[in-house]
């Protein structure tokens, strides 16, 4: 067995496996773990996700009976948005099919092997939306005590979506980001493994993401991969991935890339164009985006290196170009959150301004479904016309 | 090539593959495809649902760039659920995880498939629901002329999640019933491909929710398949599906098929119960389960045969039932719409009458997702805490 061990981001310090903190003692930046697969491995056969890619995980062996079926979702080839755009070869990886219809399910459950591999009996996460629900559904899966921290102000709507798993759902009242910190700290106190937002093991989840598009492109990755960004995590996981696939020589190159952010809070994209190497946290943020809606990413930093060592690159896109990008794409037959269409309307503005070529080849992470949020349908315009039974073949 | 037609399901008569209206021009009845699977095929390795399946379907070839990824949906096997009901082997297959979030992917894109074939332009469908959703979505897809009739009763809050993909949505005032025939008549006339609800080609692509069953349990199909049923063409789907593996010898015997509905709705079990051979429009329907809330199922008298000849059984379930199931369902991470829980209400209902044994093993087919009608939400009663930040540890 490989030697497994959790690594800083920024200073390189070791820490144990068994470290369920995700930060350095020294410098307070995000860990990662540091594994490096026995083998190529045969992952295309097996049915779950971290079966079907163990080589590429630090698990001796895999839980039965905590899966819900996540990752495998497809990789669409766009013609509608793609003609639009001007550009030959775009593509959305659709990760609106997950058990909870979003791309948090991979972590989820990579987060919760681990811990179950730790022996922990308890989980948690810090969370307003996908996240938690996410957790809440694979702690009733695995039978385990499940801990959702809430903000006192999420509206009422949110509420439901995470208490139909019944997890223990906790309104808080104080400040978010102090929350984050204190859930950790608790969960060491009381044995409960937070799986929050860039978590190690979190961050590993989403390489499945990488993995996926590479199987699905014959092992030929696209040129650049855009993520919509928040706290950090999963645009690391993701090119993680493909670093991975790239070392053990699956693949031949590393696509770059492009972190996308909207323009109500962007505190990646603004330190990455002024080329600074920290993010400064954003007040007052705003956009319909709220999923990615975090002022001061914990990964934020790890991600401002790693972009910098990968050639990639920051970008941000107003609520009006969410909205139509939401648009195009249901004309695409895809409906995803308003996060979910911020790498589709970067792609478009990336292309105006040439950084990317009509011959390159892009995949957008659609991160979450539509039905998320339905508050955003009534910023769009439709055309519904309303006639009589006798009349209605006047509408041919 | 394999000579195909359509057959009447009731007196045989056959009709060419190029019909597009469902039912027979002599009794009335549904029709549906018969067709002989040149081969057994590999149909493991293809990523694509139809050319995954093509042996079993009468498609020469499968059109590129109008699949949204659909089908290949978890077979889930249940721990909670099962332990509270007493049933060894219990299974969800989750077709919430479809692209539109419901089951009537499958039957889309074999119904949009038969359209191209046949050179359609234009595509329709009339549907308050799950139906109306997929159809826009694929019409988009593929670029076609989609139209979407509704009822003019449809609440504001159904339009937009159909109204995004931009179909042209009609709101029609008039019977509803006879809007379902008005709309093949006028398809006919007009030159649209109506993909209605128990079309022969919608009802070939829910066979393919068997076939990935007989995959998914290595070729070894359950006893039981429990499916909600409404018009009456996926539980058609499914049985087929069943016995042409049968057939081709894939499988040693097929499963029995439970029909399940809810009590405010139940013309098919109230034939069934009464030894009748023809369905009954059911006067007042009512019930929490909207997407089967269908007084007289154009496939009833069907399903009725199916059922007879499959040994089969057809049983009900209230509201309440229905809520319940949605909440255990949640207790295994899986969040249905209501109709998605009836077939497991029906299942505990079958276990307490000794219908069902403890040893049998029992597919539910899950066959929406709950945030396609989150005003259930309001019905389950939660426990939900607030606290401050300071007085945090106290929840442990």
């Amino acid at each position: 067995m490989k030697k497994v061990f959790l690594v800083c981001t920024k200073c390189k310090k070791d820490f144990p496996m068994q470290r369920i903190h995700p930060r350095c003692t020294h410098c307070n930046e995000p860990l990662e773990v540091v594994y490096t697969p026995l083998r190529k491995g045969s992952f295309l056969s097996k049915r779950n996700l971290l079966e079907r890619y163990q080589s590429f995980f630090p698990f001796i062996s895999i839980h039965k009976g905590i899966s819900l079926g996540e990752g495998n979702t497809p990789l669409i080839k766009s013609s509608v948005v793609a003609e639009d755009f001007g550009i030959k070869n775009l593509y959305f990886k659709n990760e609106a099919q997950n058990p909870t219809w979003s791309f948090k399910d991979r972590g989820t459950i990579a987060g919760l092997e681990h811990a179950l591999s730790l022996g922990y009996k308890k989980i948690g996460t810090v969370s307003t939306g996908n996240m938690a629900v996410s957790v809440a559904a694979y702690g009733a899966r695995a039978k385990l005590e499940t801990y959702v921290f809430v903000s006192n102000s999420l509206p009422r709507e949110k509420i439901g979506p995470i208490a139909i798993y019944h997890p223990h759902l906790i309104m808080v009242e104080g400040d978010y980001g102090d929350l984050y910190f204190k859930s950790l700290e608790m969960g060491e106190r009381f044995g409960i493994y937070f799986i929050n937002s860039d978590v190690p093991f979190r961050v590993e989840g989403s390489k499945t993401i990488a993995f996926e598009i590479c199987e699905q492109m014959d092992f030929s990755p696209p040129d650049y991969v855009v993520v919509p960004v928040s706290a950090g995590g999963n645009i690391r996981g993701i090119l993680k991935g493909f670093e991975e696939f790239y070392h053990v020589g699956l693949i031949s190159h590393v696509p770059k890339m492009i972190a996308s952010q909207a323009s109500g809070c962007s505190p990646i994209t603004n330190a990455f164009e002024q080329g600074q190497e920290m993010v400064e946290r954003v007040s007052h943020p705003h956009t319909i985006a709220h999923a990615i809606e975090n002022p001061f990413p914990p990964s934020g930093n790890q991600v401002l290196r790693k972009l910098k060592e990968n050639d990639g690159t920051s970008t941000k896109v107003n609520d009006e170009e969410i909205i139509e990008a939401q648009g195009m794409m249901a004309q695409e037959g895809i409906f995803g959150q308003p996060e979910a269409a911020v790498p589709v309307a970067a792609t478009k503005k990336l292309l105006m301004n040439k950084y990317l070529k009509s011959t390159d080849t892009v995949v957008c992470i659609i991160t979450g479904g539509g039905l998320k949020y339905t508050a955003a349908l009534e910023l769009h315009s439709f055309d519904v016309r309303t006639i009589s039974l006798e009349r209605l073949e006047e509408v041919f």
